[in-house]
């Protein structure tokens, strides 16, 4: 009798290879299959930070997105394109399964929070028995590098991508306790002039590569526009904006 | 000649002792002494969940909560005992640092996000060598333990405590794609009629103890509102609310 295939999203957490969890090295022994997305050309982040606990029992599965560059992405040429994606990888993977076999879909960070693993998730959670192990998100390995103390007590956070307008950009930072802002690349600009227009930015930590080897932070005001990687993350911290909290310098506020 | 202390902010994850990371289990291995905070009576989630890592070599060091069940908590009475106790806390563990001892604070979760660690990183972060290790955060776990996709793309994510007035979680509720409301508790009530009142509490999965061997997990919609714990937390995911995103049916938008 054969047994039954299931699947596991499984969160890498940042960088570090140090940040999986033992949940997730344990899956990674049991995987016949270990599946991650990545772009043609490049194996991807994911795939390098599981790279100390290879088997060579495993059946790898690379998934590589179509080459968009050239494609508005608003627009239903893109859509139909990531859309016809993810439906492939779905049968791809749900081979598989039929066969009988334990898939683990690696995921940066934490799978179902802006991970790719999320669109097979919700086509074959219903059909599957589907596990999902959480990771640490890029933007806790950020702010934890950083020793940026983020959000306290009854902080509001605001998670915002970096291709938002300057108008919208400037209007929520302006109206939360803290914020991190994601996918900055070449929005670095209109996020440094947000973040000026909300009195913000003398607060703002930049970080690239956030707990990987080759990582880069510094004070925001300090960065020049000229580079930033597309996952540079932008850390607003909320803790100094509060009545009650304390400083670096141990004081009262 | 004498080690140098150093101090290590240990983020323990949500609950499930599986979810530490490597990286915590080994920080764990080198401690000398080993810091949690705590309630009087209750030894509180960190220690439990890096029990099976015991060493009978630790300095176990509990800090204590003042006992604060009758003060307003926004009152100056509760804000000087809170930071006379965390004074106290900075004294205790910096005793162990000049002793040249290696000091573990445990933090449930991440250490920086919402954790009472930071109020011993601002103080002594400055004067010894300091590390900070990511975990998990307690609303990972609720999202990965129910499969419930939080966000995707674009999305924008909000984290609300829910000691916001009902007219503020309104408002926020209805100017995000997705939500987290910590701290559910007794604001119960608050938070539905605000969801109701946003249009979004059909969408709303609420989540007990994320992660832990006595979690529960519903429809918000399908819950009483006569008991939930304080670390309870609401999930309104963004995932439904885009076009272009893909329904739990395999259905394009």
């Amino acid at each position: 009798m054969q047994a039954k295939g299931r699947l596991i999203g499984v969160g890498t957490g940042p960088g570090d290879p140090e940040l999986l969890t033992l949940k997730a090295v344990r899956a990674l022994e049991t995987a016949d299959v270990v599946a991650h997305f990545a772009k043609r050309g490049n194996n991807g982040n994911a795939r390098a930070i599981v790279g100390p606990h290879f088997r060579d029992t495993w059946i790898e599965l690379p998934l590589f997105y179509p080459v968009t560059t050239e494609i508005d992405k608003d627009s239903n040429d893109y859509r139909s394109a990531i859309t016809e994606f993810y439906e492939q990888s779905v049968n791809e993977v749900e081979k598989h399964l039929k066969a009988g076999r334990i898939v683990c879909v690696l995921s940066e960070g934490d799978p179902l929070f802006y991970g790719s693993y999320m669109h097979l998730h919700v086509r074959l959670s219903g059909r599957w028995p589907t596990e999902v192990i959480p990771g640490v998100t890029a933007m806790s390995g950020c702010w934890s590098q950083t020793g940026t103390p983020i959000v306290q007590g009854d902080d509001i956070l605001t998670v915002l991508p970096g291709t938002l307008s300057e108008f919208e950009l400037t209007r929520r930072m302006a109206d939360t306790d803290a914020a991190v802002i994601m996918k900055v690349g070449r929005n670095l600009p209109k996020i440094r002039k947000a973040l000026a227009a909300a009195g913000l930015l003398d607060r703002a930590v930049y970080v690239e590569r956030g707990t990987m080897a080759n990582t880069r932070s510094e004070r925001l005001a300090d960065k020049a526009d000229n580079e930033a990687p597309y996952f540079s993350i932008v850390l607003v911290p909320g803790w100094l904006g509060r009545p009650g909290s304390v400083t670096a310098s141990g004081v009262v506020l």
